[in-house]
């Protein structure tokens, strides 16, 4: 009738049986962000792929320099430059190869043309200065990528600079989510009597948006079980996983936990934290599913501290342990939760965390006003100035 | 030929110029992710919007709880209940409105049922236990989001637990990107004497769509005068912003100057941050222009730290000043940059600044390694320990 679990517990028991996606598909770079690299990436080139200027100037070999010296080519980039003649220089623009036999690069700043056309300079260069050796950045065979992590703009631009077009890449997880419950109106509709609006499909949708996955919204089901099973069948045929919110709790109404148990295997579990506590893992076919408490704060919090890092290790991410930030309370808070770790809903203001004051669960102003929980041990009261453990909402 | 300017008073020009959106549109809120709310919304409604139970369990009267009691009705979240008849309780569900005359709930973990169907419970409750008031998170006419906010999922819900459909969001922002350069080849095309890869395209336009912008991909222009300010005009009919990476040095090579010169107005500078240096702001028709540095970490810190704010102030967001995190460095740095801010590219390990041990500006490794940058005011050399200011890259 329920696993009692604690925050730590309820997290790794989840992790252990996310089961990381494997089969790849190569993706254009153009496509990839946010997506997952599968395999590490090894540079096959040099980077930079020849020795060139770092600055817009002129290319010089530096025991010529005794006396101002005729130009005797012009290298932009994009160009191949002919050996630099002896007793001349090259006048040379960022990124350009270095001319075979110059050995530095000196800055337009430091040259004056005289009327003879013949370039002196005001320094006197040391050999290499202002050149970028080819392979410097990136050595041909070097691993650029790690696997397993998701990719950013600069990976992209990285995996680019090396000749790369596109990258191999897990495939996006497919979730499935619907909602349940005969109260639930589609905001925009009247509101009957003992009606509410359905606000978890709101917030739930974009933030497994926001996590990267692919969003089936399979809609909305009344409380009856044959309707509950069938929707759940649809699901386990197009996603990886299921999640829904409401119906897992204990209470006779919940055709939810029924019908995952009539179509597969389900595990409820009470979660000591707070927002939350209900929460259902099982499997329909081969989908995963969870079941997220009905409220859509304790939802939001769990999604947040328990979910979150199940998906990101089923797409195939490497999963840290929670980094919290280690900062000051602005508040006070002497209500503590004796049995469950509490997350309280902050915002970071000028390096100190400010409480929403109403941390009920009943409305997601709390969470829509937040940027960040903090976690709070089971009895834990604050003071003012209290270090608190932050974990930054994304 | 180049103003030079610290780093903040760079930001702050550029702010000056930042002229946020202003008409708007009603969003869906399925589409709202992501975009920025044009006017403050006020809810409509209480929230909840009838007095209802916390838990799964018994309505009751407290004054008639001496002893066992019958059940009168079953009250199902969604449905109307009767007012409750003196003398019996109401078993109830999570949600369920309060049956008039009841004044609290107990849990169903405290009651008992008898053979007879009379219900006794293990505890006495206070009147008000269990029960969620009307209006108890939300009143009528509250203010619940502030314009200029990005909207999270976490504001959708709470937009729709009021039964808003839609929310008036400003115009996503365009910004048409092109690139410059005779030296420049798309990656997966074999690369000749003298050429490099596009790398800029592919971390910029990528790095541009999640600050929430619209982005116009206007590809690739040679080193040449009259294509690069046909493709200005085309890009300031279409966009609020265009966007480069090169061309904005003093060198000669550099079209994009003149061309953004002749078709509007430029102010070139220096900004006194590495890496980085050269930077341009202009007008093309009612479009800004900025042009990046054409160094692609040049260009990528520059966008994080320079172009970023200003891009989201144009959007229509409220830009607080840079909240740089003050963590320790598990690294030294003994080669300061006199007179420049640094930004140097870390990562945040088990709550240290670690520092990618190539610095130079060659190429995007360091960017794509690093979960942030380190800001160093010019001169500053750092010890392992020291507290630093870490900016997170998002």
């Amino acid at each position: 009738m329920g696993i009692m679990l604690s925050y730590q517990e309820a997290r790794a028991w989840l992790l252990e049986r996310a089961r990381p996606l494997r089969t790849h598909q190569n993706v254009s770079l153009s496509q990839a962000c946010g997506r997952v690299l599968a395999l590490p990436v090894q540079a096959g080139v040099d980077v930079p792929p020849h020795d060139n200027s770092a600055m817009d100037g002129y290319a010089v070999r530096c025991a010529d320099l005794a006396a101002a010296l005729p130009v005797s080519q012009r290298v932009p980039a994009g160009s191949v430059p002919l050996a630099l003649q002896a007793g001349t220089i090259a006048r040379i623009f960022t990124g350009a190869p270095i001319p075979p036999g110059a050995d530095a690069v000196i800055m337009q700043e430091q040259a004056t043309a005289g009327e003879d056309g013949k370039v002196s300079f005001t320094v006197v260069p040391q050999p290499g200065q202002n050149i970028r050796r080819r392979g410097e950045d990136i050595a041909n065979g070097q691993v650029i990528l790690e696997a397993g992590k998701m990719l950013t703009p600069a990976d992209l631009g990285l995996a680019a600079s090396i000749g790369l077009a596109s990258l191999p890449a897990l495939p996006t997880l497919r979730v499935a989510v619907f909602f349940t419950g005969d109260e639930l109106v589609e905001p925009g509709q009247p509101l009957g009597a003992g009606q509410i609006y359905n606000s978890n499909r709101y917030w739930l949708v974009p933030a497994l948006h926001k996590l990267g996955c692919e969003v089936i919204d399979l809609g909305h089901v009344g409380d009856a079980l044959e309707p509950t099973r069938q929707l759940l069948r649809d699901a386990a045929a197009v996603a990886d996983v299921i999640v829904t919110c409401g119906g897992v709790s204990v209470g006779e109404e919940d055709h939810v936990k029924a019908a995952v148990e009539a179509e597969g295997e389900l595990t409820l579990w009470k979660v000591a934290i707070k927002p939350g506590k209900p929460l259902a893992y099982g499997k329909v076919g081969d989908a995963d599913f969870i079941g997220l408490p009905g409220n859509p704060v304790s939802g939001f919090v769990t999604l947040q501290t328990l979910v979150k890092p199940f998906l990101q290790r089923r797409m195939g991410l490497d999963v840290p342990p929670p980094e919290a930030q280690c900062l000051p309370a602005a508040f006070a808070w002497d209500r503590p939760d004796a049995k469950r770790s509490e997350f309280l809903r902050v915002r970071k203001v000028a390096g100190e965390l400010q409480l929403y004051p109403q941390q009920g669960s009943g409305v997601l102003m709390s969470c829509a006003w937040a940027d960040g929980l903090v976690w709070l041990q089971p009895g834990q009261v604050v003071k003012p100035g209290d270090a608190l453990a932050y974990l930054e909402m994304a």
